[in-house]
């Protein structure tokens, strides 16, 4: 059974990639930069996407796509910040794949939009399996989740441009041992950013928000 | 091919059904009580089944399975106990499913047990969705995974026997309503048991014990 699965499993992600390849041509054609955020559930992705709307919503045209199983909880807080919103629910799937992204950027006003940042579903491993055609891929990992989570889940921190070690808030009550995440992560994926925040306080945000701009800047429609 | 995706997913879900009801028949011939234990990554399951071998090692015949993507990290901690371990790394498949199982069956002295705790992959998702023929699933949601999980992520919730709300030791940090988790956790799943925790600090696991010895006793080989 396990051969069986596998090759579903590889045929599935050849469609895939095929779908993500559409989408990145087609945000190219808008100048329209695409992040994929991606993390366990409570992580803190919704935080920290509201933190970075809050931040530069004034220069820059954000939109946001929400994944989730069900429910719009995430979609409902996002959206009072006055940014389009596009929730996903994948009844079931444990993450998004690029056909959801496809008809979520059916949705949006592609013309009028600098970045999409998309919220994936709360998962620490298919996420990082299927592609969706954004430029770069962040990542939170938080603090209670415990720093042996590279050994455990390592294509995620192997595949993403940015890891954020989110909730350093509450680092005194936790033994999360930092030197220790960041050597791994570093031979994981020597090329990735790793950055301390705290998506609630505002805590070495400072760092994550610089990253933020100079990937969009110069490459979506931002001077 | 998202209808096509459905129905590779049913097939697999089908054979994996058989696979299960196979393991369940072969733990009940030998009178070995089998329990699931499912979280997101990080919500303390190693250290909630260290505590739970610690109490009962003396009097009931503990073995544990544990499932990852990849790494022993869980089982060498579990084997220093001195029971018997087996470590099942997936390879990237994102929870254990009935085969896997199977296999860790093969290589446990069934015989000289009375129960066998499988800690599942890290995965708030796709874990609930493949039986193992466990007869109890018991899942942990951390307090800092946030009290809206259970709109998030339902089928999970709506499986379980035990909903453990663990690391309320750090409750004071997080804004974790928990009056609320319990009424939106009470209807999905009416019959499910609720019980705050603390793995770390021991707070509140006589009612997970007791939970646990009552499974267990006149079903297994423990009088």
């Amino acid at each position: 059974m396990s051969v069986k699965l596998l090759t579903v499993k590889q045929d599935i992600l050849g469609a895939n990639d095929e779908n993500a390849k559409a989408n990145r041509e087609r945000v190219d054609k808008h100048h329209v930069v695409m992040i994929n955020v991606m993390s366990s559930p409570g992580a803190g992705k919704t935080t920290l996407i509201t933190q970075t709307i809050n931040k530069f919503k004034e220069k820059i045209r954000i939109a946001v796509v929400e994944g989730d199983i069900s429910s719009t909880i995430d979609a409902d807080k996002i959206s009072t910040l006055g940014i389009p919103v596009v929730q996903i629910n994948t009844g079931g799937t444990c993450h998004l794949d690029a056909n959801m992204v496809r008809k979520a950027l059916d949705s949006l006003p592609l013309g009028e939009i600098d970045v999409i940042i998309i919220e994936n579903v709360g998962n620490l491993i298919c996420t990082a399996e299927f592609a969706l055609g954004a430029h770069k891929k962040v990542m939170l990992l938080s603090v209670p989740e415990g720093d042996d989570k590279p050994h455990k889940y390592p294509l995620m921190f192997t595949e993403a441009d940015v890891v954020l070690v989110n909730k350093t808030d509450v680092m005194p009550y936790f033994d999360f041992d930092e030197a220790a995440f960041v050597k791994v992560v570093n031979g994981l994926n020597p090329s990735g950013k790793i950055f301390p925040v705290s998506a609630k306080t505002g805590e070495g945000l400072d760092a994550w928000f610089a990253w933020f701009e100079d990937a969009i800047v110069g490459k979506a429609g931002v001077a």
